[in-house]
């Protein structure tokens, strides 16, 4: 096998966990007019290992959302074991974003095509007055909420289904819009409603159009049946409205290794 | 009874609670040269009373200190009904201030000297790695924690005893250092510690000293009950040092109304 600049077999696939509060960043991926989580990490990524390496995250995120669990992986050329790894990437890492987590994995695994699922989480405060310490992290919403009802709806986005109604249109092309959703759960514990909904992918604003659908169940604009009418359609201006995305945490993702 | 200016009959004092996140804040008390919670509530209470009575808080509290509950009073010549006043100051304050409730009270009632009692919580994060989303809101302790053994130190602050080792003294001159701690409570949810602390009255950061020194027994530095010890001593010097302020809130405060 032919080598170049540097031998190949020193090469280690690094799997890197972060998590991150996204209230002061544009989402994961790099943007050339503003501040992003990839472009912060690329930097510690630099600081430690003195080379530039590529680095790819398990998918993007949009500006304000959170992530308790981010996958990456990098390639590395190194020998620094992996538990230093963690110490010496929070070294140069904002107070928002920390490494959890990190282990060496096969070089064909990929932070993105080796996923095989994910987990959201979406936080609504549900009270009549705001919350200071919930600014940026859940959803104020200060109408009553009919926990029941909006579980009804929900059970109907679990299974296969082509989720085009559930899904922005943007440049990507996506060209499969069929999901396959594992659970959706609704929660309430005081005055936090927490929605939980596992796939093993996500269209482009797919938890969020869910969310704001079922507000539309909970508002009794839409009823719960509907939603699968809804789904049916294969029309986004069928579902309710795209919910803010500071109330979305990426909370799990999973790889078969 | 002579009259000044206005109708001293038409004066309500209205008790009103707020709620803060002081991560942005160098505390309560108005300051020449910081942003302050009292400087920013004055605001407020400017624009939606038209004139700029006193405001009485119900205590100090430092830089980065939080709180759930927060107590002020002012008397107003106003017939805004305390329902309208609620949502009028949280339309003019930020979004890490806010209004939870207003309520009319006796003209001699004051914030500050009314108070029978306060409770405080401190909140520890214990764990290894740091979390993005608890940053200015829990102090990170990443060494282990033995719960029972700060209970057991912690029996000894509570009752009516002298606090002036743990107290910091400054040019406010206090006269009393005797206080009266009813309860003293320690728990551990997941990996947040939450120590409780209610008493008649508090001295100069006197919950971020009895913190500090529970910490120190925690590290074996100060046996349980030489707690005792450090109370009859009267020697600032003695005690652990102050904790600091980002894990504190101010919880509740107690008036006899």
């Amino acid at each position: 096998m032919q080598q170049y600049g540097h031998c190949e077999n020193n090469l280690r696939n690094i799997l890197i966990t972060i998590c991150y509060d996204g209230k002061n960043y544009h989402g994961w991926q790099v943007q050339d007019n503003a501040v992003t989580v990839q472009e912060v990490f690329q930097d510690a990524i630099h600081k430690v290992f003195k080379t530039k390496p590529d680095i790819k995250g398990c998918s993007r995120t949009d500006s304000g959302v959170h992530a308790n669990m981010y996958c990456i992986n990098v390639k590395v050329d190194s020998k620094i074991p992996c538990e230093r790894i963690v110490a010496a990437l929070n070294r140069f890492l904002p107070y928002d974003i920390c490494v959890k987590d990190c282990r060496e994995v096969p070089l064909d695994f990929h932070a993105r095509y080796s996923c095989i699922g994910k987990e959201y989480v979406y936080k609504i405060f549900n009270g009549r007055i705001r919350d200071p310490f919930l600014y940026g992290y859940a959803l104020h919403y200060w109408y009553s909420m009919d926990i029941d009802k909006m579980r009804k709806a929900a059970q109907f986005y679990v299974g296969e289904h082509d989720f085009t109604s559930f899904c922005t249109l943007d440049k990507r092309n996506t060209v499969n819009m069929i999901r396959n959703v594992k659970k959706f759960e609704i929660d309430k514990i005081d005055n936090i409603v927490e929605m939980r909904v596992e796939a093993d992918g996500f269209l482009y604003n797919m938890v969020r159009i869910m969310v704001g659908t079922l507000l539309r169940v909970c508002q009794g604009k839409i009823a719960e049946n509907d939603i699968k009418r809804i789904i049916n359609s294969k029309n986004r201006k069928m579902a309710g409205p795209t919910a803010p995305a500071h109330g979305l945490y990426l909370n799990r993702v999973f790889y078969d290794i």
